[in-house]
């Protein structure tokens, strides 16, 4: 039976031929959860009163939400974290190691595994082929004691991606535009798998931000076959051996297909409160800026720095903005330097936070003031989300925000 | 009359021939707040209804105890500082430009200045031969609106430092130990004036560290001469024309003479809650330390980049425990990434803070969990200082703490 991405991998993992609707019982190859989740699954984990993890080396916590710490609360938490992480042999991922996703795609997701995070968007790893989804922390408790969990098989759209994107124009846009479409539950509990020639063009870096934002039209996970781009990524972190070759099949039933061509988009920008409320950035030029955060799971990688770099060299952020970036791990971070991106930004006024989610959620580094305004590279902007809900958030691509930075105003990228 | 350096500069200021216990109003060449005191000091420099600044492009408000802001009434605060820099014309240093102490030293602070700051840490451009102190906000806020102030002429304690610092002893030990030496009141309200052939042949990045925690003992500024090492320093700075020199007189008449041999001086570390609480660092080795923190007013120049990349580099932090950097100023930063320190340290495991006071102060970015051990190279260790009463902290120099993050226990530098 020919079978989606999705179908595939779930029938591989449980041997069983999988359709849409089937609930199904798969082995989990990593599950992970951070230290806003971690401290719940970890107390819903230790009240099954199972002796051991069932695979504690691929068992992660990851401490980056709120690292370092910005309250002892918190910092209480890690200490649970990392007492945890020893007691039962699972891995840990401190303060200052990166964020989750992006560390997962670094060193951890191989294509077809079966990831499950307490963190949405553990869809990330779905733009390396991996069925990775987010769950609620019983549910990955239960993962961390039995090595598998429950699905019900997701039907599955198909957004076919043609055409190549203008200069200035990034992943970002595709994937806020794509929400934009078809709405914040538009694909709710839907497999999201993007194919033809655009996808194939893609590099894994931009499939990770497109796949990391899946969840937010409500799919369970966003999947991007596993290719030759696949190959060289892994090529690039040391992990080549853990490549496989995964394609949907060419007859796979999808419920539905959606065509974007990549040539006709615009740089988009999602406004304040839902990720689907976009414009293109033309619609919205002008509007004062008082913060851009570069960064996060979505748009923190080496790429951006290079698209934010070149843009804001030799140019001077905008008094009247603050302009925080910060690498999603260590290992973006050595290669900004090494690339002298980070000396760029920080020449042009960035201030450089540690690798980690920084503002993103509102807990430190960057908290908005009442009435302000932030462009931010990342994946929400719901009510409240950067610790004010008297705050606007605006999110768009590293381009926009970067040529806004230097404005002090939204602006379109391709005017800079 | 023969002049102490204290009694030259406001002698200087107010055209008085002034000596100890002279009430004197002198002029202010810079006044200085940051986020936590500023709004205060803001309020109260409103409240005299003054139709603006005395001196505005010498008003300096900094964000850096806070930034970026880790909770909206912060933000708030941050928003408040913003407009009135900008309604008043007063100097405006955002989020990410550093910590003031650095800032004024870098760009402003020249010898023989008066500078009044709504942080007691004012202290620390003392080591350019400033006479800087701390006030409270209403003073600050009076000094705002006035372009003067009051104080009573402080008597002189002389600490003449004689012979060469050990390799890995450094000017924080030598302040460290002449704190546990007299005690956390054992100079209140006196000038502290450092001279004799150790004086002499320190640079001024020792001079400022050793300065800075003046106040630890309670005085009311800590100074060194206006040398050669002074004019050295502000010319990498660009600021040669800020330099004079300024000696106190041979004859001048101190109240105390303190004489310490700085070759026979050890690694100092101050035990938990009070910087005088001080040990050489053998009667301390094998404590266990949970977090290093590097940076601050105190030692976060370039030099302490060095001194902890040299101990750091081709190690690795010891993997339970954390390492924060925090370069004090972009100007660190950057220059810290040109020599290659900020790489080394993140490749033994460090996480770069961005230019601020960090966790200091302990409001975010490593406040401390229960029961939890930090060494820090900042200047106070008091009960709930990083944020968690809970917490323990021990300070030292940056070669000390870099050693102990390589062992994750406290550790003699000369022994790594």
């Amino acid at each position: 039976m020919a079978k989606t991405l999705t179908e595939k991998i779930l029938s591989m993992k449980t041997g069983l031929e999988v359709k849409p609707g089937d609930i199904v019982v798969s082995p989990v190859d990593w599950a992970l959860v951070q230290d806003t989740t971690g401290p719940l699954t970890v107390r819903e984990f230790l009240s099954l009163g199972l002796p051991k993890l069932a695979n504690p080396t691929h068992t992660i916590l990851f401490i980056d939400h709120a690292a370092p710490s910005p309250q002892k609360q918190l910092s209480c938490d890690h200490t649970f974290l990392r007492k945890f992480a020893k007691d039962y042999g699972a891995v840990l991922s401190d303060v200052g190691e990166g964020v989750c996703h992006q560390i997962m795609a670094e060193k951890y997701a191989r294509p077809g595994d079966v990831i499950v995070g307490a963190d949405s968007h553990t869809v990330t790893a779905g733009g390396l082929g991996a069925f990775a989804t987010g769950m609620g922390s019983s549910d990955v408790a239960a993962a961390f004691g039995l090595g598998k969990t429950w699905f019900r098989v997701p039907e599955t759209y198909f957004i076919r991606l043609t055409g190549k994107l203008q200069r200035h124009v990034t992943a970002k846009d595709v994937i806020l535009h794509l929400i934009g479409m078809i709405g914040a539950d538009g694909a709710t509990y839907k497999s999201l798998e993007f194919g033809g020639p655009g996808a194939a063009a893609m590099p894994v870096t931009d499939r990770l931000t497109i796949a990391n934002m899946a969840v937010e039209a409500g799919a369970k996970v966003g999947l991007f076959p596993s290719d030759d781009a696949t190959l060289e990524y892994l090529t690039q972190q040391g992990r080549s051996q853990d490549h496989i070759r995964l394609f949907a099949d060419e007859d796979a039933v999808y419920e539905r297909v959606i065509d974007i061509d990549l040539a006709a988009l615009e740089p988009t920008v999602a406004r304040p409160h839902t990720v689907d409320n976009t414009a293109a950035v033309g619609e919205l030029k002008g509007i004062k800026v008082d913060q851009v955060f570069i960064g996060t799971c979505t748009n923190g990688r080496l790429e951006d720095l290079k698209l934010a770099a070149d843009i804001l060299r030799g140019k001077r952020r905008n008094p009247a903005t603050r302009l925080l970036v910060a690498p999603a791990s260590p290992r973006v971070m050595l290669a900004g330097m090494r690339m002298g991106y980070i000396q760029d930004l920080v020449q042009a006024g960035a201030t450089i936070l540690p690798p980690g989610c920084a503002g993103c959620l509102g807990v430190h580094q960057g908290v908005l003031g009442d009435g302000e305004t932030c462009l931010s590279t990342a994946n929400r902007n719901f009510l409240g989300r950067m610790g004010n809900p008297e705050g606007l958030i605006y999110l768009a691509s590293t381009p926009t925000a970067a040529a806004s930075a230097v404005t002090g105003v939204i602006t379109d990228p391709r005017e800079v």
